[in-house]
C-alpha cells in the first residue's frame, strides 16, 4: 500500500496525481534504465514502443530474466486480470506488451483470472466474476495469442492448480502481514485475506508445472506489487526462484484523472464501445489544447499534458505518426479537433480489429484453459 | 472455544476431566434424551451400543433430520479426519457408528480428509499429512463401506468441489470472527484462518452435487462444534439447509487421562499395534479395581471409573458381556488382570479383522474417491 498526500495506489484504488517516480521509491522497485531497455531490445532484436516510450518503468529483479535470455535458461510469463467489468484500453495496454515478449522470447504466459477476488473484495456475484472471466479472456485471445503460448488460469475452477502451492504460500503469511500489506482489518473477511496466496501461487506455479526452476516475469500495474514483494520474500523459503517483476503506469483516464476506471464509463474506451461512443468519449477528452482554434493556431498545445496525445504513445506503435503529431500541435498546426478525428481512426480501426478476432476466440477458448494443456 | 477453571476443549486440545453436561451448555447445544434416542432406534429398526450408553450425547438440529427421514427427504452424513498420524481406537469410534447409520438409513457418507489443515495448523510437511489421509482411508474403508456409501474427499486434492462454496462462506466470516471462534491471533497463519472454510463447505456439498436440498448429519466429536455452530449460522443467508450434528464423548486414554492422544503411544491402542504392544499397553491401563486381588475379591471394584470397563462399553456391542463384567467387577468375582486379558482377546480380534480388511481396501480405494463419482 503507498499512500502520498496527493494520491493513494492499492490493488483496489487509485487515486490522485501519481508521482510514479516517488511511487517506486515507496514500493521499493527499481526504475528502469536506458541500458536495461537497450539490453532488452538487443536480446529481443526489436524494440516495443511501450518500452522505449516509458510505460513500462519500474522492475522488480528484471536482471535475473535477462541473465536467463542470455544463458538460453526456462522462464515464463506471468499476468492476470480481475474480471468485474467488460474491459477497457486500458486493461489490455500490458497485455499487449506481453505478447510481444511471448513472440520475441517464445515463452509462455500464465494468465490468471481472479473471479474469486472480485466476489471477495467487491460486491459482485461469484457468477457474474466468473462470466466476465470467460468474456475477458476472449478479447485477451484476439491479441493473437496462440495456444501453446497462453495458459488460462480461471481461479474458481482451476484451483486445484494452485492449492497445493497456496498453502505453503499461506503458511508463510500470518494474518498480521496480510493485515498490513494489503491494508485490512478484523472486519475484513476471511476470504479476501486468503485470496493472496493464490495470486502468489501462480508465480510459483511454472516451477511446479515444467519441474524445473522457472522464474516468471509479471508484467503489470505497479500497484499489483504488494503481492509480489510479498512472493519475493517469501520465495527462498519455499524453494522457489523469486518472481521478477515489470511495472506499467496507468493509461490516464479521458477526463483528465490518473487512471480509467471501470466504474465511470466516460473515463475509458470499451473494447465493445461502439463507433459513435468512442466518437463522443474521445470529442470530450481532456487535452493540451488552447481555449480556442485561434489560439491553438497562434500559441501551439501542451501535449505533454494532453490525455489524447497520451493515447497515441499508448496505442500507435508508429514512432513518425505520433511525432508527426506532437511537433504539429507544438507548433499550433494541428488544433485538437483534427487531432481527436486521427485518434478516432486509429482507436476504431483497432476495436474492428480486436472485436473480429474476439467472435473467432469463441470457438477456441477451451484450447487455452491450462486444464487442456497440463 | 470452551475453557473452563477444570478443562478445555478446543478443535485442537482436550485438556482436563471433561464436563461434558457443563460443555454441551457452553457450546449451546442441546442434549440427546431418551425420547431422541429411542426415536432413532424405532426408524432404525435396530439399536446401536454406541447410542444407547450414552457415547452420542449432545447434537445441534437433530430434529431436522428425523423429520427427514420420517417424511423420506433426501439428507447425507459428514464426518471427518485431520490426518496427522495413525490412527488408534478412539478415531474410529464415531466412524462405526456412522457406518451403522449408513446402512440403516441408506445415507451417503461425504468424508473430509483435512490434509491441508494438519500441515497449516501443526508442523506436519504437507506430503506426510497427504500420505495419512490416504493411509487412514484404508482403515475407514475397512470398516465396512461400499464405495457407493462413502464418499473420500482429500483437502488438496479434490479442492475444486469446495472451493467455490468456500469463497461464498468466506465472505461471510470476518477475520475478526475466526479469530474469536478458534482462539486465533494476528500470529496465526492466513491458511489456518481461511481452513475452517472448507471444513464448513463440506457440510453443503451434498446440497450441490445433489442438486436438491440435503443437509448433512455430522457425527464428530464436540470438540469440532465451533466449525458446525458457524456453519449453522451462515447457512440461511447462503440458501444452504442448516447442518446437524450428533456429538460424542471422548474415549478416555489408557492411563486414565480425559482423551487418547496420537502424540503419547502409550494412552491409546493404534490400528497397527501388534498383539505384545496391546497387551502390553491394556495390561497398564488405569482401571477402578482395588489395591490387591484379595481387597477386590473382599470388597469388589469401581467399573464406573474404570479405563478397562470403558473399553468394553465403547468397543464390545454385546450388553450381556458388559452386564456380566460389570456385576462380576462390582462383586469381586472378576479381578482386574483377568478382566484385561478378555479385553485384550477382544481387541485384538477385531484388529487382526480389521488388518486383513486394510489390506484389502488398498485395491480398490479409488472407487472411494469422490471424483470417481461426481
Amino acid at each position: 500500500m503507498a499512500q502520498d498526500q496527493t494520491f493513494t495506489v492499492t490493488p483496489w484504488e487509485v487515486k490522485g496525481r501519481v508521482d510514479y517516480r516517488k511511487l517506486a521509491e515507496q514500493f521499493g522497485v527499481k526504475l528502469l534504465t536506458e541500458e536495461d531497455i537497450k539490453k532488452i531490445e538487443k536480446l529481443a532484436g526489436d524494440s516495443h514502443h511501450l518500452l522505449r516510450r516509458g510505460f513500462f518503468y519500474a522492475h522488480r529483479g528484471l536482471e535475473t530474466i535477462i541473465e536467463r535470455i542470455e544463458k538460453g535458461q526456462r522462464w515464463a510469463l506471468y499476468t492476470g486480470r480481475g474480471p468485474s467489468a467488460d474491459l477497457h484500453l486500458g486493461h489490455i495496454l500490458p497485455w499487449m506488451f506481453t505478447k510481444w515478449l511471448c513472440d520475441r522470447f517464445n515463452v509462455e504466459l500464465f494468465f490468471e483470472m481472479t473471479d474469486d477476488e472480485k466476489f471477495l473484495v467487491r460486491d459482485l456475484p461469484l457468477e457474474v466474476a466468473n462470466r466476465y472471466a470467460y468474456d475477458n479472456a476472449l478479447t485477451l485471445i484476439a491479441l493473437g495469442f496462440r495456444p501453446e503460448q497462453l495458459h488460462l488460469i480461471i481461479d474458481t475452477e482451476d484451483i486445484h492448480y494452485l492449492y497445493k502451492i497456496a498453502v505453503k504460500v499461506a503458511k508463510c503469511l500470518t494474518l498480521s502481514t496480510i493485515k498490513h500489506t494489503f491494508g485490512f482489518t478484523d472486519s475484513t473477511n476471511v476470504g479476501a485475506a486468503f485470496f493472496p496466496t493464490l495470486q502468489i501461487s501462480v508465480a510459483f506455479l511454472p516451477t511446479e508445472l515444467y519441474r524445473e526452476e522457472a522464474p516468471v516475469l509479471i508484467p503489470a500495474g505497479i500497484d499489483q506489487d504488494p503481492y509480489f514483494r510479498l512472493a519475493r520474500d517469501i520465495a527462498d523459503r519455499l524453494g522457489y526462484p523469486k518472481p521478477c517483476t515489470l511495472y506499467c503506469k496507468f493509461v490516464p483516464a479521458l477526463t483528465g484523472e490518473e487512471k480509467m476506471s471501470a466504474s465511470r464509463p466516460e473515463t475509458a474506451i470499451y473494447v465493445n464501445d461502439d463507433d459513435e461512443t468512442v466518437r463522443r468519449k474521445i470529442m470530450n477528452a481532456f487535452t493540451g489544447g488552447q481555449p480556442t482554434k485561434e489560439l491553438q493556431r497562434k500559441l501551439g498545445g501542451n501535449p505533454d499534458i494532453c490525455v489524447v496525445y497520451r493515447y497515441f504513445m499508448a496505442y500507435v506503435p508508429d514512432d513518425n505518426i505520433v511525432k508527426k503529431i506532437y511537433e504539429d500541435c507544438r507548433s499550433g498546426n494541428l488544433i485538437c479537433g483534427e487531432c481527436k478525428r486521427m485518434l478516432y481512426e486509429h482507436i476504431v480501426r483497432f476495436l474492428h480489429e480486436l472485436r473480429e478476432k474476439r467472435e473467432k476466440a469463441r470457438d477456441i477458448i477451451h484450447k487455452y484453459r491450462i486444464s487442456s494443456k497440463f
